[in-house]
């Protein structure tokens, strides 16, 4: 075929794409990945799958696995200007959906979109997931970084992310052993994790006229630190119980908060009373539901309200079952109990 | 804490985001789902996490990830308004990646992200990413449909996915097997696949002026159906030779095209050399080159120009395998071999 007449002709970077900054960010990116490696991580980055060998001492393993993203949190982290937390937040949201199930993570991969590369912001970025990777024990075994020229605004992007883990079939955590009177243990989350954010945002920067760097009300931190706090990981804290066996079943409290994911790990029948007086509910909620006059059943249904996971054990397993985690750094304490009925009920 | 005062008062879907159409659409979504289950998948839509169970027959097993998008596809999707395809394209370019290290894929996470839910395109996304895992024998275990308020364009989405597959450890293909005097097998593309639709879209709309109806030149098809044509998968024509333990290697011809991508799986002091006159370049990427008036050097590198996978056999088995993949529908041919040096050079 003819060759192009060079000058005047077009190319993929005239058309908004450098595949040369690609590559150089690509390069950049090697050491961060590498910190991750384990024993089991058998391939270099820049192959076209990443490699990891099943763990060969486990008895009917069972792969479990996750797909995320952070959500309208990223406008907080743009408005901010500061894009190493977003990567842990999605990492540890993704790693405490396989803990739920019981499952260990083995290996994760990102998907970063952005109009055109800004190779500092995508260290930034790749930084934070790496480090949220190393804190979990799991290998940043890939992910691609695509540039989509007129799809995002300029410095914004998109960033999402999937985990494989591993469980025993025996060990696998499906509500089974879920009964009625079994206590309900609350673990705190650490903010707002990665749910809310669209009406958050509303709320602070519209209702309230706040900036990034404007105090929150109530919160002693600025609009960006309480804002942007890591969605907290909760795979350190449950490792030790769920290896002895006493955690009946566990449900992550996202996008639909309590009302909406706890029922996901109730059995046929079963349903959950929920004390209110047990704990108090956060500055940063507070301070949203008032200055956005935020109906309390929404607040409920869209935030986290101070409880980032819940586990379900023996009411007898319960005191210890929070000393266990409050040991670790999360507090944690009895927020309710499993009943007859269905659904979440309030009390 | 207080509750809302009710009227007045924000709500999540008064910021933009709507739980229950999210809810809705997760349900309509069961049913395609479910159709792409096996023996291994113990998992229902709406676990926090997929249920894989590793497959018990293997010696060895190494799990191989990918994770991929469909680029600046999705623009001649939103201009078309046709989005049965590009979760087809996401599937099998996946599975190409993987496949290039002799793996076969168990299963498959989307990551689907939009403004504001339109439950019909929704539908139809998922049903493209559907079909491509039933036809490549993988099972859709879940994803992630974000609604991002503020991202993305009014009818635009950005789409991406994360596939998992398995090989034996000595059966991975790791490029060590291949050696001077290799012949190279060039797999037929089905078109552009996935890769240069930045420079591709500006040529065909901004400077051809053509609309997504409007016959491409030299085509005989409509730019929609000639840029959408779904990138093909190799896992079938490719599978019988695998298992045979004749391809030393596989390059998928992807962004960077034959020379960035074939150099990807040569050992240390091996190059190829590549004979243009081996083929003719599909008319599509004559247009493109055209009308562009694109460099050769710059085409080669940004299209596959006809090529989407090379495979890399020993020269007394070239042809008994291109007669293979040409059984199951494919084109295959010899397109050049490997010699001593690096790099790629057209002859």
């Amino acid at each position: 075929m003819p060759r192009g007449s060079g000058s005047g002709g077009l190319s993929y970077r005239d058309a908004g794409v450098d595949l040369d900054a690609a590559e150089r960010a690509k390069k950049g990116l090697a050491a961060l990945v590498a910190s991750t490696r384990d024993a089991n991580t058998l391939s270099e980055l820049g192959s076209f799958g990443g490699l990891y060998a099943v763990p060969a001492d486990l008895d009917a393993p069972v792969l479990v696995s996750s797909a995320d993203g952070v959500g309208t949190k990223l406008k907080v982290a743009f408005a901010a200007d500061r894009h190493d937390t977003v990567g842990q937040c999605l990492v540890n949201h993704c790693v405490n959906d396989i803990l739920v199930q019981g499952a260990r993570p083995l290996f994760f991969l990102d998907y970063l979109a952005s109009g055109a590369m800004d190779e500092s912001v995508v260290q930034e970025i790749v930084r934070g997931v790496a480090t949220a990777c190393k804190e979990n024990g799991c290998a940043l075994l890939g992910g691609e970084t695509a540039q989509m020229p007129g799809f995002y605004a300029e410095g914004e992007y998109d960033l999402a992310g999937f985990v494989v883990g591993v469980v025993e079939r025996a060990k696998l955590l499906d509500g089974s052993r879920v009964g009625a009177g079994d206590a309900l243990v609350a673990l705190a989350s650490s903010g707002l994790h990665t749910n809310g954010y669209t009406l958050a945002r509303r709320i602070v920067f519209d209702v309230m006229g706040l900036g990034a760097g404007d105090e929150l009300p109530g919160t002693g931190r600025s609009v960006a630190d309480e804002l942007l706090t890591v969605h907290r990981s909760y795979l350190v804290p449950l490792t030790a119980p769920l290896s002895q066996g006493v955690v009946h079943a566990l449900a992550h409290v996202t996008g639909g908060g309590i009302p909406g994911n706890l029922p996901r790990v109730l059995p046929e029948g079963l349903g959950a009373r929920i004390d209110r007086s047990s704990w108090e509910v956060p500055a940063v909620f507070r301070t949203l539901q008032r200055a956005g006059r935020v109906a309390l059943e929404e607040m409920d249904r869209v935030f986290n309200m101070g409880v980032g996971m819940i586990a379900i054990v023996e009411l007898g397993a319960a005191s210890e079952l929070s000393e266990a985690v409050s040991r670790e750094g999360v507090d944690a304490w009895v927020i309710g109990s499993v009943e007859p009925g269905a659904g979440v009920r309030y009390a």
